[in-house]
């Protein structure tokens, strides 16, 4: 998630590899209504970040995705939006390792022969190939494989009456995360094995695997972004998380002219320090159209009068290169002109206009307003003001903001 | 934190309550260059927030904070910029159990006597008085007492070559959470006893009470807030409950005027569906002057010609209350006038000006130029802009955007 400039690690396996997602939670915990798998980040479900977490790598060959039967129309609703093309979505069993088992039931005995199966969480969007692939192969070799975190909190057991009993020795003991991975093999045999209870009130397949199987599972140190979104506090980190991943660089059009040049070399530095990479180019043609392939952000530089036509161009280019399907991107217009009245209340409803037809199309466009100045102080105050403003459009990607002329 | 119109819980104890707050940590892991209890939510540093927690419960009589010696400077600025009252700095040594001894020492023995000293991470801003109540009392009653959680996964113990040897049967084990709370009897004896490499190594205090004066601690389960700030992510979920917090409800005034009144009811539904509730009131005069203390969120309704001195007057009188030292406050100044070229523009000028000198005093000044209609539908879509806007504005809190003037 935020990783749609992901570049393939390189990395392959010789065998198949395929994904169980359950996400039959009902989301208590977060207090929201809609159970967390399904809470919007930017317009998008958690659980189509997850999904794009294996869809974008090569040697993944189908996700199921374990969902309750009363969100099975929510699911398909979301590969389609989204236009996931790995996922098949099976309804849930009514316990966590009774949705597991059915997921690997989904994937067949064909696509089991020799094939690792992980099991993941919808809830943990971060997953990256890296761990993926050290999971998978591990599996491979060993039987069973899941990703291990150092404890958080010291342990300890407690007495009947709610006293300390004692505390363990935080070193000896691992907190056990997701992703897991499991030969075919191994996970069917287990669920084949365990019994009603298990199927109940068992937790961890890797217990399942060592206790129905005697596979031993490898564990694997995974990163801190492996945690699980349970509370309403951690959609506004995984947020925070995608939107930082979003906001790394923007592409800044000139114009070509030497003012906007001007303009676009002083933001890159005002910009830069704020932590956003700027690349600077004159327009988007020959070379330079592989920004559209690249940028979710646009900073378009206007001198003189406006010229809606210029962002019109430019957001038929975005729509045509399909870049706002899984994150909205942004434009902003900066305008830099003398001010008279009338232009700028022209622009004001020019860029108001444009902006409502740009959001359907998941484009989000603002304009800024710069006023020139040849007092040297008064210019470096505007530019940082016009580099403020860009960076918290790019970072907030605030819907509501959409269509407003800010004046810097 | 975000609880400054937090109301007095009526709880007391008849022993002294001490707290002593480790924050001698560099916070490596939130990959930032300020350790995190320094770290600025909202203009303020985490910690002045968790010292914030412990000041406003009345039953508290001392607060030690145990910083590291490079940042005793930085400290002791925050207690002065956000006046705090009850703190005093102390330098800490070198691991986690030689500050908390160091603070403890610092409290004295004739703070000491058949006192109770809780002991909190400086970076867990959200407890409540209703814990500390309970841990304090349980730590006079039992010796000692801590907070413990569930645990959120399961724990599993490892081979010393990295593969599952079992797993732990969860339902047992807790994670051991703060605030701690000790007489101050057994925890001067703990560290008394203790060993170097106790002091080197360990991390539990509820470990040392135990093994060293034999006392169970006495376990009391926490809230989900009790969390701790870790990662860079953490302080994202830390801002958005402070957002939420200081977002739940603001003040219109109207002015007086029917259209004024007509629009802050429209308004009061609309933000109302979006979560923060609007009280109504025509001015600040009399009874209605208590908004002045309750709220951190004012929307001012101007009808017809720009009136800066309206804001100015309100600006003055939220200095005069001394709202905004612990919170940024926020003004939105919303004009309902026909659209008159040159007033606009006076108007975003005078906006401009009015919020450079209201941010140097923390408050933070939008404006909001609504264009009235008899055409029921584009009023009614005008009204819905504007509650989207305030909304945002009020939970936002951002400080790029202080001096606009946005179109609704
Ligand atoms: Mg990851
Ligand atoms: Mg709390």
């Amino acid at each position: 998630a935020g990783k749609s400039d992901h570049q393939p690690a390189g990395l392959s396996v010789d065998f198949p590899v395929s994904v169980v997602l359950p996400a039959g939670g009902t989301g208590e915990r977060t207090g929201l209504r809609t159970p967390k798998q399904f809470c919007s980040l930017l317009g998008r479900p958690l659980i189509s970040y997850t999904v794009q977490a294996f869809e974008r790598v090569s040697w993944i060959q189908s996700v199921v995705v374990v969902v309750a039967e009363e969100n099975m129309d929510l699911m398909t609703d979301v590969v389609q939006r989204f236009r996931h093309t790995k996922v098949r979505a099976v309804p849930g069993g009514s316990t966590r390792h009774r949705s597991i088992w059915n997921g690997v039931l989904a994937l067949g005995e064909g696509e089991g022969e020799g094939a690792v199966v992980i099991v993941h969480d919808a809830v943990r969007p971060f997953v990256d190939e890296d761990l993926l692939y050290k999971i998978a192969t591990a599996a491979k070799e060993h039987g069973a494989a899941g990703a291990i975190r150092p404890l958080v909190s010291t342990v300890i057991a407690t007495t009947s009456e709610g006293y300390l009993d004692h505390s363990l020795e935080r070193a000896k003991y691992r907190a056990s995360e997701m992703p897991q991975g499991f030969t075919y093999d191994v996970i069917s045999r287990a669920y084949q094995r365990c019994s009603e209870s298990d199927f109940e009130f068992g937790t961890e397949c890797l217990h399942l695997a060592l206790q129905y199987c005697g596979t031993n599972a490898k564990l694997i140190q995974g990163p801190p972004t492996l945690w699980k979104v349970t509370y309403k506090r951690d959609l506004a980190a995984a947020e925070s998380i995608i939107k930082d991943a979003l906001s790394r660089s923007a592409c800044v059009i000139t114009g070509g002219s030497a003012s906007g040049a001007a303009l676009a070399g002083a933001l890159r530095e005002a910009v830069g320090a704020l932590g956003t990479e700027l690349e600077v180019v004159p327009d988007l043609r020959g070379e330079n159209a592989r920004c559209l392939a690249k940028e979710g952000n646009f900073i378009l530089v206007s001198v003189g009068p406006s010229r809606p036509s210029e962002v019109e161009a430019l957001l038929t280019e975005l729509e045509a290169a399909n870049r706002a399907l899984l994150h909205p991107l942004v434009v902003i217009w900066v305008h830099m002109s003398d001010s008279d009245e009338l232009s700028v209340s022209g622009r004001a409803a020019a860029v108001m206009d444009l902006s409502s037809a740009a959001k359907l199309r998941n484009i989000l466009l603002y304009g800024i307003q710069l006023h020139p100045s040849k007092d040297a102080e008064r210019w470096e105050r505007s530019v940082s003001r016009v580099a403020e403003l860009t960076s918290v459009l790019i970072r907030d990607r605030s819907p509501a903001l959409v269509g407003q002329l800010l004046q810097a």
